[in-house]
């Protein structure tokens, strides 16, 4: 077993191989693959055994090494034209994975203009830009998580909602990595663990980070977050975002919102935790922000097994907005930012990127 | 198909018979099926084949006619004995059930006494004292229903919790009631209807019911009501009472009592309805109702497919409360009681029962 500080890792390159967890088989069955080529990183992607934003584009940028690894041209011109159809083919798996394009879209900048170097150290180029992509991941989820700390108090009862750990990213994760770190702390008493109707992804992947980290933990639906905290068994809330307007408003899972109504109504802090780069600064606020609605099916089925009548009609709403004045802080690789958001989150924009 | 007012019966006696809709097939399969002696009542119980606290009790009663129905003794005392006996066999099926164990007490009270009277007119009393029963019981429903019409605006989108419909009652239900009242005035647009886990009985049951009634409506997860009121989708929300005190503070299934903090925060009305008998006027406050914890394999899984890993341990609070200042109205047989509900609800408990 691994020790405590050393959280497992959803991706591994090891022995000049990449190495993942496939995700379709959790929480059933904790399956390690190796992806050998291009073509079964694609395959990962479309069959969802890699999921999570930043977990894709880490791998993403792996399978484009793997994909160029054996090409036997001398030209640059032929190397650059294989890496772009690599490119495009890896893309093609999952077109409205941000971080995927941006992996590879990131790795083609690297290798312009270098017509005069080896193609063996073009090779090297992107195995270490892959390899970097992933180490940055890694670093920002474990500043994150460390950023977060002070903000967990002694004993503490956290409710979380989805998935935020380190299925979805280099390591650790972003809500999943304050808890850890507080964790390592002694400061977390116990996580309450919202099931994630529809997809079930608190049921499925964060108990089984937290089982896997020895942290304390008991699932619950998610209509009973109320009379948990109407019971005091609830000390703080924290989620993750999927997108972060300029004035604090936040786009994440179904369910978010109204764990942030009931913290509200109860005087419980409810935080956010998100990488910088999920804070858009082209959005004013939330109501710009598109609500992507899913399949009815995920509503009416749950693992293809029918749950309601035959033509059930659903709603199925992915996200929800929760506005920035239920929000207590927004915990950041670059610090915690506090209300009042519009002109915090300014501040954060002016300090140069590290 | 039955016309819109003639909203199907779980419970049936015709032809000298019993039938019920075997809800254990529902929702892939509506089956009715014939009870001919108290054993087959026992086994309908004991397999959930009826559930709901008034079905229960209607379907026990005829359960006992059923047994004594072909009592060949003449001997007053061993009828009343072999009457006692089924009454205690019934009541084992479901030991917790109190409108089952009132219903057969009941009948017994009729029979005491009787000596006079020929056997066969004692069976006939129990069997009319079953229809009464089942009368009342129906009677009672759509009462709750026509006196809840009025709450309803023009046009309404209303979501509802769990299952209030005519498959737990004799007929129509209680909160499906002003449903399904509104609506034959044309003042439904639509229900939502939270799926409520863990039992699924929104997604399994109440979609059938308002399938069966003509009822437009969409099933969505519980924790996307809240997105849905900040989008001004929801005009009322209407759920059933397991029990309600007498300063009105209501028990209801696990969520009912986030649906009413999520109200009170958009300005949405929030109703009760519930017959009369819900009111337990020997307890002060929600705060001494116990809570029923169930077992945690209803939340680890879903339609008995697990869903999370092996050894997840899950908090299952079967109910919660909602306080009644988040209560708009409570809604029963005698009238609409509006707050201040503790002195409402004495006023409603001095007028005699009808």
């Amino acid at each position: 077993m691994k020790q405590k500080d050393e959280l497992y890792q959803s991706i591994e390159w090891r022995n000049g191989g990449l190495y993942i967890i496939d995700q379709t088989k959790l929480p059933a069955e904790e399956s390690v693959i190796h992806l050998e080529n291009a073509e079964q990183v694609w395959d990962a992607f479309r069959q969802l055994k890699v999921r999570g934003a930043p977990a894709i584009g880490i791998t993403g940028a792996y399978g484009l090494y793997l994909g160029i690894r054996d090409f036997d041209g001398d030209a640059y011109s032929e190397f650059m034209k294989e890496c772009r159809r690599l490119a495009d083919y890896l893309n093609s798996s999952r077109p409205t994975a941000v971080n995927l394009s941006w992996a590879l879209s990131y790795i083609m900048e690297t290798l312009a203009g270098q017509e005069a170097k080896p193609l063996l150290e073009l090779k090297q180029k992107i195995l270490k830009t892959a390899i970097s992509i992933h180490d940055e991941d890694r670093r920002l989820c474990k500043t994150i998580g460390e950023n977060g700390v002070e903000l967990v108090p002694n004993g503490a009862n956290i409710l979380t909602h989805c998935n935020t750990g380190g299925l979805a990213t280099g390591q650790y994760g972003t809500a999943f990595s304050v808890i850890f770190h507080a964790h390592q702390q002694g400061k977390v008493k116990q996580v309450w663990v919202d099931e994630t109707r529809p997809l079930l992804q608190g049921a499925r992947l964060t108990t089984w980070e937290l089982q896997k980290a020895s942290i304390q933990h008991s699932l619950i639906v998610d209509s009973a977050a109320g009379f948990l905290m109407s019971r005091g068994k609830v000390d703080m809330v924290i989620t993750g975002a999927d997108r972060i307007t300029k004035n604090g408003d936040t786009a994440n899972k179904i369910g978010t919102y109204m764990l942030s109504v009931l913290a509200k109504e109860h005087g419980i802090p409810f935080y956010v935790a998100a990488p910088y780069s999920t804070l858009d600064m082209d959005l004013d606020n939330g109501s710009q922000i598109e609500i992507e609605l899913r399949d009815e099916k995920e509503v009416t089925a749950f693992n293809h097994q029918k749950s309601s009548p035959e033509g059930t009609k659903a709603y199925n709403p992915a996200f929800d907005i929760t506005p920035h004045q239920n929000i207590s802080a927004i915990i950041t690789e670059k610090g915690i930012i506090y209300p009042e958001f519009e002109k915090n989150i300014q501040e954060v924009f002016k300090t140069p990127r590290e």
